[in-house]
């Protein structure tokens, strides 16, 4: 190793040195030491709920805000005073995680004082997010309950020829049983990645909640990278050779073949397709309709988010031409079959569309339209949702309620 | 809740309406939606070791790169060409993690092209990497050996009166076996948080490696928030009220009453001085050796890499008085005492001096110097030297082997 090359002082040899002077060495460049004095206050939530950022940039001559947190407005100019130092208010803001960026001379760049961030889609500047709390703790809120674990694992993948991530969630209490549990598959959206569902979802958050509330049943969430990427050495977001489209035929195989065995070998779950469900968001919603309606020996509970269907991306007839040939085993099978959609979402007419067209074959489904675009809030409250239908006998079978 | 008013459109109704029109609708702004295609290369890491880096901003008319990337060298202009793209060609660089921003007007960016972000402290700009691979595997690199857990946990702190996140490395196996681990408290940097160790460090890649090959015991590494932060609910670098140091005394509260009772009850641990060990990189470090050193019937393994110490941060006489008046009751309980800092450090001083002092009184220690500055090339190659010695009772003694 090039930056291994070690010297060892004995300290024989140390104590027969002069001391070394007194005066503490001054931080260069501050990497690691810098004070919270040097830090600006941002973003800053008042008690009225408006939220001030802040940004020192003295070398710019125009910065803007941009984002959700801008409600569907463009962007704003920030204010640079005598110090070089950009400053905005906004709000009063609903009670919400809000994302934004800074737009400096058209760059969007995240904040610099508040480590909270979002991931995206490569080619797209990260955002940063700022939570505006409302009068109590919300669904998403960590509350002083039993918490369950998240576990993050590197596996071998045959279907990707890489070492992976894989996340886990393991509800409360389970090293301390020998119960075995159902399965939820948790799909991100295109861009993101394993963390998703935990870092923008919170879905540990919701699942401690509503298990403690007795609202869910106790289960396992497995959260699979759904790219095809080259692995747990190179960057999250470097292809696999001959990878280029969003959605890869490997993703099916590694779920199918790596993951799932996985999942049944090391951990203690039931093994029968009452006790897995598969769900997820955009893009992760196309794969898991996709891979869901096709594999309904394997899956009862399939479920799509905001999901990327229809002409554009997975043209209905072709991708769930196994489901429409034969709805009644559909019917019989399935235990939820569930599509939602923001109306405000780009994807809702797509998604109103495939929901059209089971419906015309005769696919029970519960097909539900919400308010919101194509944002994270919308597939929060679907998991805190749906994640109470999952798993119950009575409850949850949406399509044998009519 | 404002963003949960939902409707539930009865498959019945949606039946009755007119199909909507074929035409898939187009995403808006591409979020969740953009393609590879839309993605910029970078960056590149090409066969000769050299890195291209790119960048979309039309309307910037000043982009440089910055950072260790540049090996010691300042900033150095991009090229524009006429769609907008800044472009650099950097290298060939040695085999290592390699940490870059983009600089828009005195701005620093992170790469939106790279989602591989490395922590910084508050005030700064996060900073974007690159690994630049070797001949081989780099002994942070995964292989298919069995690998570990890292678990991320919720709990309720009472020394800062908050819940908060909790990482703890459980090595190959874990769940299968009843044996008992002894445990390594992993401390973070100024401005990072819980992950850094993993994220940044790969702390549990180093471990998996190191367990496979038998050369360190397998252990369990627990990784707390080191700041007095207000909670998981809130901005992660949000300061508890009346906190405003780099160094917290709940740190030690929390550690010592909150974080070891929690692992030794939910965890299967030996609950023995010799088999608790406690290392940190620069604030860590120092927290790692005033904890320790002052608890050395709790932690008979004690380590500082690039360690905050000295005048500046924490005296060495006042912090570590009751070790310097009773030497010899460290000589005897201590199993390791060491002290190592790269020789381009700004902490290089302090660290020599600290350790003169202690090996003026004689307290026995292994004192190392490195190359290297403060940065996590050292950090890693410190886990991993110092992993080996940890709990092995012959080879462990570096203080018995003189």
């Amino acid at each position: 190793m090039k930056l291994g090359i070690c010297l060892v002082v004995a300290a024989a040899t140390l104590a027969a040195q002069t001391p070394p002077p007194a005066q503490a060495s001054k931080p260069r460049g501050g990497r690691g030491m810098s004070t919270p004095a040097n830090a600006l206050r941002s973003p800053e939530v008042h008690a009225d709920r408006t939220v001030t950022l802040r940004f020192r940039a003295p070398d710019a001559t125009k910065v803007e805000l941009v984002g959700e947190i801008m409600q569907g407005q463009g962007p704003k100019p920030m204010e640079k005073d005598e110090s070089g130092i950009w400053t905005i208010t906004v709000g009063p803001l609903p009670p919400e995680i809000w994302i934004y960026n800074f737009r400096v001379h058209g760059v969007d760049v995240t904040d610099p004082s508040n480590p909270a961030i979002k991931p995206t889609p490569p080619g797209q500047a990260m955002s940063s997010f700022v939570q505006v709390p409302g009068e109590g703790p919300a669904f998403y809120d960590s509350r002083p309950v039993p918490h369950g674990e998240v576990r993050m694992r590197l596996y071998e993948s045959q279907a990707m020829g890489v070492t992976r991530w894989l996340w886990i969630y393991t509800p409360p209490n389970y090293d301390k049983t020998s119960a075995k549990f159902p399965v939820l598959y948790l799909l991100h959206g295109n861009g993101e990645a394993q963390s998703g569902w935990v870092m923008n979802g919170r879905a540990n958050i919701i699942l401690d909640n509503l298990i403690a509330e007795r609202k869910a049943q106790p289960m396992i969430v497995v959260m699979p990278q759904g790219h095809a990427l080259q692995g747990a050495n190179v960057g999250p977001l470097v292809r696999i050779a001959g990878e280029t489209g969003m959605f890869s035929e490997r993703f099916e195989k590694d779920l199918i073949g790596d993951v799932i065995p996985l999942v049944e070998r090391e951990y203690r779950v039931y093994r029968d397709a009452d006790h897995r469900a598969i769900a997820g968001l955009s893009m992760g919603g196309g794969q898991a309709l996709s891979v869901g309606l096709n594999h309904i020996d394997t899956f009862r509970w399939v479920l799509g988010f905001s999901a990327a269907v229809g002409g554009q991306f997975m043209p209905a007839e072709k991708t769930f031409a196994q489901l429409l040939a034969d709805p009644a085993a559909a019917n019989r099978k399935l235990k939820l079959l569930w599509i939602s959609c923001g109306k405000q979402d780009f994807l809702y007419q797509a998604n109103k569309q495939v929901a059209q067209i089971f419906q015309d074959k005769g696919v029970r489904l519960t097909y539900k339209e919400t308010e919101g675009a194509h944002v994270w809030s919308v597939w929060r409250k679907n998991l805190e949702e749906t994640a109470q239908l999952l798993f119950a006998a009575r409850r949850g079978a949406g399509a044998d309620a009519r």
